[in-house]
C-alpha cells in the first residue's frame, strides 16, 4: 500500500475561490476570453465579445405600413368626404403593399379600404392624407450606428433576428473555454466497456463534460490513467502541451489516487489549495501549471458534480464574461433535524413538496457515492460555515434544480415504498406530462406519522393487524384518529421468503429460519410486522434468528443482500426475488393501500392519481407483474 | 395588385389552440414522438421515451468505504484497547483502498488510522469491528431493476452519470421533432446577401429556427419563395413529401403574401384557423395537410417571434412529452396607462426595474416591426381577453425573459438619451458582468418627472436655462424641489446643425433655417429647448420654419431623416451627424448631466456607475469620441 497523506487542509470555500482568482490574475487568465467571428446561424447561446452596433438602419428606407396607395400628402389637401379627389395611378398615386418602399416624391399612404377605384387609371380619395401617415420611417427599429446588443450578452433567437435585421451576417462572440479532463483510478473502466467485479464505470467525466457543455465550454476526456504517478504526470504534461484553458484531474475513489493527483500537479506546477471545508467534496485540489489552472476533482460522484457547480461552471462563465449562474432560491421548512459540522459549508440534496401551502424540504441520502440522490433532488440546501444546522420545522434556503411550478405540482408519497409506485408515476406522466410523484421511503408507520405532521400528500402502507386480521384500518384509527381520510387500495402483493438461487439451504417455511442467516427489515416496516407476527405464530423468538438485527430499508436491498450471500434468506416481495433471479416461497398476499387525507382530495394531482388507479390500462399493467394482483386496485377500503 | 382578403377571422387564442389539438388528435399526431437509442454522451438535453431501470446495482459488489484493512468481524471480537489483537496480513486482514471490493469471507473494514503494523506480515487492532462497518453495500446507490429515471424526463449531466453508473451505455430518448420552414415574400433576401433599396433581410426563419432548436427540435429553412401562389404550392408539396412533423409558412410583410399562404394551404389541405385575436400577431394561419400541421406565421418579426412562443414551442414540447414551458412570472406596477382592445389577448414587451423596492414595468414600443423592442424586453406582459387594460400604477403580470436577480440589478435611466450611455454600460459590464443599464428615452423633462414619480434610478438631462444661462440646476429646483439629489456631469456635447452631405442648401447658421425644411425634436427634449432659445435670439418665429411640427425622438432619428431627404436640416449632436456621414455646423457645447436621488447613492449599481464616471480609462474613451469632451465627467455640479 502506498504511503498516504491522511490529513488534508481545510480551507474555507471563499478563501479557496480567492486563491484561485489570485492565481488566475497573476497568470493573466482572469479576464473573459477573446472573440471570434461566427455566422449568425451558429451563434445561438454564444456570448458577445463586444457591443454590437447597427450597420444598416431598419427599415433602411421609408416604407408602407399598410397595403394601399402611396401619395404626396400635399397633393391631397382638397379631398373631402363630400368632395372626392381623383388621383391618377402611376402619376399621383402608386399601389403599394405593406413593406414596399415609398416611390419618389411620396410621403404618405392611404389605406386600400378608404379608396374607390374610378376607372383603370384613376382612384378617388375622400380625405386629405397627413404627411407620413401609414409610413414606417427609415430607422423605426434601428438606426445605423446605434448599439443593438451589449458586450457579454448571451444570444437568444430574437437577438439573432435583431442582428440580421441591422445588416450583420456574422457576430463576434467569445471563444469557447476548452477543458481537458483526465480521469484516474485503476478500478475504473470507460464506457462502453462493462465492469467486472471490482471495477467501476468511470462516469464523473460524463457529468463534468455535460456541466461544461451546458455552461458554454468544450470539454474532452483523455483515456483513464491508472493509479500510477508517473503515468499521471505524463498525461498532465500532454494536457498542458495542448494549451487548454483548464485541466481537470478526476481522482479515483481511494485516498491514494487523490495523492497521486496532488503530487503530479505539484511536480509540474503549484498546488494552491488541497482540501476545502465543503461537504460533500472535501478533497478538492486547486493548482496551476504553466499558467493553466488545474483542478483536482474528488472521486465520489456527488462530490465531483458539486465541485463542478461550485468551481468549474463559475470559471467557464467568468471566461465567457457572464455573471455566476444564479439559480432561483426559495425558503422551505425542513422536515428533519439537520446537524451540520460548524466549520464546513454544507450542501444537502433535498426533495421539495408543497403541502397545505407550505414548501417542505426533506434531505435525501447524504452519502457522496449516491448519484441517484442528486438526480432525484429538487434542489440544493446550503448550510453555511459557522451554522450548526437546523431543527425540524426550521427554515432552510434551497436553490432550485427544477422550476418551482413543477415542484408545486409534485405529489409527495411517504411511507412504505412499492416498486410499482413507479409504474403509477409512469402512467400519471403519460396522462399529464407535468405531474410528478416523489416517493420517500420511511416505512409504513413512518408514512402515517408524516401524514399526521402534514409532511406528505399521501402515505403508502401495508400494516397487518394480527388481532383483527385486517390491514391498515386499525393503525389509521390509532395514529390518525382525528384526520378525515380515504384509504384506497393500490395492489395486493405476494410476500414470502426470498432465498438464494436454487435454495441451497433447503429452506421451505418460516420454521426453517432457525439456523439460517436472516436479513431483516427495519422497525416500522409493514414487512417487519408481518415477520414478527409469523414468528409469534410459529412460536419462534427473535433471539433464535441469526441476523434478526441486520436491518435493510427496502425489499430490493433484502434481495440484494441474499443475492450477494450476506444472508441466506429474507422476507419480502416476490417481485424483488424475481428481479434478482432468486428463489421465492410465497407465504401470504397482503394489501398495500394509499392513505389520503380528505383535504387533499381536491388537489389536481391526487384527482389524476385516483383516475389512474381506476384506469383499466393501468390495472392490466399492474396485474401482469409477477407477485401483484390488481382486482381491488382503486377501491376505497376505509374512510 | 392582387385581389385581397381584407377581413380575417378573429378566433380567441384558446379556441385556436383547441382546434389545432383536435386536428392533431384526428391525424394521430397529438402524442409524444417515439424513441430512438442514443449513446449517453450525445443524450444531454434529450427527453426519455420510457422509464429507465437500473441494469446493474451500484456499486455492484460490497466495497470498502475507507482506506484500511478488510477483516471478518467475527475474527475481531476479542480485540480491546488494552489488549491488541494481531491479524495476519493476507490471511485474516487484507489491505484495501476506498472503492475496492471486499475480499472473500470479509465483512468489515478497519480504518488505517486505527491499526498499527507489528511487522511485515502482521497488524495490531485495538477494537472489535462491527459487521459491515465502513463497507459500502452492494446497491447502496441503485439496485438492479429499480427505476432510475421516469419517462418524459429531460436529461441533465447528473442523470447521465446515474445512467452510466447503473450499466447503461445508451438511452432511449424521443426523436427530435422536425420542422420545415418556408419563408415567402418577394421583397425578402436571404442571409448572407445584402439588401438593395426596397429589399429586406429575411430573418424570421433565423428566430424561429433558434426557438425550435432551444425547445429541442430540428428545423431547416427552404429558399425564399416569392409572392407567387403556384411556387408556394410547389414548395409546400415538396415540404409535405419530406414528411416533417410541422411545416411553417412565413408570410412576407404584405397582406397579399399572407393570402398566398392561406390559399396554398387550402389547396393542399384544410385551413382550420385564419386570424387569431392576439396582439401582436393577428394573421396566424393554422392548417393541416396530409396529416401534417401547417402554421402560417405573420411577417412582422415581433408577431413571428410571439407566434413561435405561443404555438410552435408548445407543440415541440408536446411532441417531446414535456409540459408547456412555464417562465417565472412576477407582478409589477405599470408606469403607464395601457389601453388594450377588449376582444384580444394582448402581449406587451416591457422593461422592468426595481425602484424603492417596487418592481415597475414600462411598456416598450408596440410596433410589431420593432424587433429590438423584443431583444430589449425584460419580460412579456399579458393582458387577457375581456380586460380593458391597466391604469398607471396598476398591477400587471409579466412572464420573465431574464432572471429576476438580473432584473433587480438593472439601473433604469430615464430622460434624455445620449448614445454614449451605451459606452458607459459597456465599461460597467466589463467591471461587473451582471450590472445592466436600461435606458428609456422620454426627453430631459420627462426624466425629471419620472424621478419625481419614483420610476427611474436616475435621469439624463441637458436643459438649458436662458435666464441664468446655466444647465439643469434651475429645472431640478422647479420640478424636484423636495428631492435631495446629486447632479453629476456625464459629458459635454457639441450641438449644432445636422445637414445633408455636402450641404447642398448652403445653410451656415440658424438664420438660414427660414426657407429650409427642418426636422424638429419633441417637446420636453433638451435640444428642443435649445433650438427655441436660439430661434428667440435670432428673432425667428416657429411659423417661419417649415417642418417645425415634424418631431423626432432621438438625435439619430433626426440625422436619419436628413440623410433620407425628408428634411434639409435638423438640430442635434455632432456624433449623430458623423454616424450618418452628414455635414455638421457646431453651434454650442452643452452639458449633459445625470440626476441621482440621494436615496439611490448606496445602490451598488449606482456606486459602480459613479466609479466608472471617474475612471480615467472611461474618460479617455469618451473624450476620444467626436463631439464629446470628458474633462468635467464625474464632477458633482449640484446637490
Amino acid at each position: 500500500m502506498a504511503k498516504r497523506r491522511i490529513y488534508l487542509e481545510d480551507i474555507p470555500l471563499d478563501e479557496a475561490r480567492a486563491k484561485l482568482q489570485a492565481a488566475l490574475e497573476s497568470a493573466g487568465k482572469a479576464s473573459p476570453l477573446p472573440g471570434e467571428s461566427v455566422p449568425l446561424d451558429e451563434a445561438l447561446g454564444r456570448v458577445t465579445a463586444e457591443p454590437i452596433h447597427a450597420r444598416l438602419s431598419s427599415p433602411h428606407f421609408h416604407c408602407a405600413a399598410m397595403d394601399g396607395y402611396a401619395v404626396s400628402a400635399a397633393a391631397t389637401v382638397s379631398a373631402r368626404e363630400t368632395r372626392a379627389l381623383a388621383l391618377r395611378l402611376g402619376v399621383e398615386a402608386f399601389p403599394v403593399n405593406t413593406g414596399d418602399p415609398l416611390p419618389e416624391a411620396t410621403n404618405a399612404v392611404i389605406m386600400i379600404e378608404n379608396v374607390n377605384q374610378a376607372d383603370e387609371s384613376t382612384i378617388l380619395i375622400y380625405a386629405a392624407a397627413a404627411p407620413w401617415q401609414h409610413v414606417r420611417l427609415m430607422g423605426e427599429d434601428m438606426v445605423a450606428t446605434e448599439t443593438v446588443l451589449q458586450i457579454n450578452h448571451q444570444l437568444r433567437p430574437v437577438d439573432l433576428g435583431a442582428l440580421a435585421g441591422c445588416g450583420h451576417q456574422q457576430v463576434t462572440v467569445r471563444r469557447k473555454p476548452r477543458v481537458v479532463i483526465i480521469p484516474t483510478g485503476s478500478e475504473l473502466v470507460a464506457l462502453p466497456e462493462r465492469p467486472k467485479r471490482g471495477q467501476l464505470i468511470e462516469y464523473n467525466s460524463l457529468i463534468l463534460r455535460g456541466q461544461i457543455h451546458e455552461a458554454g465550454g468544450e470539454a474532452s476526456a483523455t483515456a483513464i490513467v491508472g493509479d500510477d504517478e508517473t503515468a499521471l504526470r505524463q498525461a498532465l504534461t500532454d494536457a498542458i502541451a495542448a494549451k487548454p484553458d483548464l485541466i481537470l484531474v478526476l481522482s479515483g475513489s481511494s485516498a491514494g489516487s487523490h495523492d497521486f493527483s496532488a503530487n503530479a500537479i505539484k511536480a509540474l506546477g503549484d498546488v494552491l489549495v488541497h482540501g476545502i471545508a465543503v461537504r460533500p467534496g472535501h478533497p478538492v485540489i486547486i493548482g496551476i501549471a504553466s499558467d493553466i489552472p488545474v483542478i483536482g476533482v474528488p472521486g465520489y460522484p456527488v462530490s465531483a458534480a458539486l465541485t463542478g457547480e461550485l468551481f468549474i461552471v463559475p470559471l467557464i462563465r467568468q471566461w465567457l464574461g457572464l455573471a455566476p449562474l444564479q439559480r432561483a432560491t426559495i425558503e422551505a421548512l425542513s422536515t428533519q433535524k439537520i446537524a451540520s459540522p460548524i466549520g464546513d459549508d454544507d450542501f444537502l440534496r433535498v426533495a421539495l413538496a408543497e403541502i397545505d401551502g407550505r414548501l417542505q424540504a426533506t434531505p435525501l441520502q447524504r452519502g457522496a457515492g449516491v448519484i441517484t440522490s442528486l438526480a432525484q433532488a429538487d434542489g440544493l440546501a446550503h448550510i453555511p460555515r459557522f451554522h450548526e444546522g437546523v431543527d425540524r420545522g426550521g427554515t432552510i434556503k434551497v436553490s432550485l434544480y427544477r422550476p418551482l411550478s413543477l415542484i408545486k405540482q409534485t405529489l409527495l408519497i411517504m411511507g412504505s415504498h412499492d416498486p410499482m409506485l413507479d409504474l403509477l408515476a409512469t402512467h400519471l406522466r403519460k396522462r399529464t406530462s407535468d405531474q410528478r410523484i416523489a416517493s420517500v421511503n420511511v416505512g409504513s408507520l413512518g408514512g402515517l406519522i408524516a401524514l399526521r405532521r402534514g409532511e406528505a400528500h399521501l402515505a403508502g402502507c401495508h400494516l397487518f393487524h394480527p388481532e383483527s386480521e385486517t390491514y391498515n384500518v386499525p393503525y389509521l384509527q390509532r395514529y390518525l384518529p382525528n384526520e378525515p381520510l380515504e384509504l384506497v387500495t393500490f395492489a395486493q402483493r405476494e410476500q414470502g421468503l426470498i432465498l438464494a438461487a436454487g435454495n441451497p439451504k433447503g429452506i421451505s417455511s418460516i420454521a426453517d429460519l432457525r439456523g439460517a442467516r436472516y436479513i431483516n427489515r427495519q422497525r416500522g416496516a409493514g414487512t417487519r410486522l408481518l415477520v414478527d407476527h409469523l414468528l409469534t405464530q410459529h412460536e419462534i423468538s427473535a433471539d433464535e434468528i441469526a441476523g434478526y438485527e441486520h436491518e435493510e430499508y427496502t425489499h430490493l436491498a433484502v434481495a440484494a443482500a441474499v443475492a450477494d450471500g450476506i444472508g441466506d434468506c429474507g422476507m419480502g416481495l416476490r417481485s424483488a426475488a424475481e428481479a434478482m433471479g432468486l428463489d421465492f416461497i410465497g407465504l401470504t398476499w397482503e394489501r398495500f393501500d394509499l392513505a389520503i387525507p380528505r383535504r387533499h382530495l381536491e388537489n389536481a394531482g391526487i384527482r389524476a392519481l385516483l383516475e389512474v388507479l381506476r384506469d383499466e390500462a393501468f390495472k392490466r399493467d399492474l396485474g401482469a407483474q409477477k407477485g401483484y394482483r390488481s382486482d381491488e386496485t382503486g377501491i376505497i377500503v376505509g374512510s
